[in-house]
């Protein structure tokens, strides 16, 4: 999805999407708490695509349905009513993510 | 701090703020957890008051400095160069933190 | 619609969205009012959902089209001219409120 | 307070500082709900310069502390608690703003 | 597009969207800088509407890919990651518009 | 200033900071077109740190007061009058910046 951008010669661009990446990898914090810390910051700055992205990353890491409720519940009390349309999109994509997880596994 | 607010009778503020400090309890999350969240959230919208408050909290839960350095180093990415002020009044603060914890130990 | 979050069993969350249902009834301030500061409030922070909740609710509590245009000039004016699109579609949502209105009115 | 930015000759700037007083003036809308609307975009968007002028036109338009609460509450709902440490200051500066009258009334 | 909001005789609307034309018009800086201005803002502020229309105009001034890509890298700088998705959507607007010239001049 | 921070051993901040500083650098556009965008993209997200930093940049390389004026109106047109308060520390900030040098002049 960013191969289009990526082709665009910018270094700085290219950088930053690189730097993106490395600041969600296990360090003094795992990589599972800090995909929960991407999911809520995009939640409170109200990202659809950003929220997509956090939630699939914190399914393949074994965040839990009640884990992702207390993140969207902060989420919400910090960024206010405003985020509950994103909340909905939220809860509606990570109810997709484990229909298509269960799926997978009956078959 | 919040006694002026809490001493007008309005229900419904009463209600949010106390639903907001609840939001931060141990559940599927740990606290300490919760209050990492409560800080990048508080970056990411740049409330100087709300990252200082999350800092103590991280700070009385264990958080270490590299623990911080992670999570405002996600805060960044995500938020953009526009907190680097408030990631440097963030520093200032948690080492005037450390700087207090250390001097009680010492006496 | 939020059947599916209230689902969850997160008790945080549901108090969040009944105190944010009370705040919007009738006290020292009326419902009719009330919504007037729902509306100008999503629309400066551009969130099209909301600000259609909140056209609905004012179209229902007899807000007039002179009204709306004038918390849409004082959101434009105090957010911007990036709330211009959102005003747009705004405007487009009430004018199809309104048709629907004379439709029921003719039948 | 302005008089340095409207001293430049810059037209779009002194057009738009017009435009933004006329849109508070009685219409189809009082004064004093419009004042109403700029505290609360005030408040969800956070810059508490904005808040204490809305404050000081909703005093002198008769606008009083219950709804005041009100709008506070609205805002804190819409906003979350980012708008927390905002709230606290709107009510100190309202406050004042309530001492102040009420020693021009004893003398 | 304006022609509904424009159609309804709120005078403070109609000269707050005559004043965002004027804005952009060449004085000291020239419309083609003032149109980058204009598409790095948008672009902070996560206005994909506006963007494209920055975009457009950006095109329309003779500004170039690697100047867009300058812009673009500024302005996720700026904003953080969570522009990341308009960016994306920004360069496929732009390759659009270098196609559909390339087919006009084509022809 | 970013001392403090530089010294915590996080490469993800370092190399964001470094990132950021090599945004604005000569390319494409120069660098005095760059610090314009960083110039109206820290007003529109209203951080009155970075419009200072980046007025700073303005003045030393050569950008005049009839220049600014000019960015300032398309960030309050974008941005909305919630940026006047910025504005007006921005142009007391500018005017500081000409006093300054003038009698560095005088000299």
């Amino acid at each position: 999805m960013n191969d289009e951008i990526l082709s665009t010669g910018n270094k700085v661009l290219k950088r930053f999407f690189n730097l993106d990446t490395q600041s969600y990898q296990d360090g003094a914090l795992s990589a599972r708490v800090k995909e929960m810390l991407g999911l809520v910051a995009s939640l409170v700055l109200r990202c659809d695509d950003c929220i997509r992205y956090h939630l699939g990353k914190c399914h393949a890491l074994g965040v839990t349905r009640e884990e992702i409720d207390e993140i969207l519940a902060i989420g919400n009390l910090v960024g206010g009513s405003i985020c509950i349309p994103h909340t909905r999109r939220a809860v509606e994509y990570w109810v997709a993510l484990e229909e298509y997880e269960q799926k997978k596994d009956e078959n």
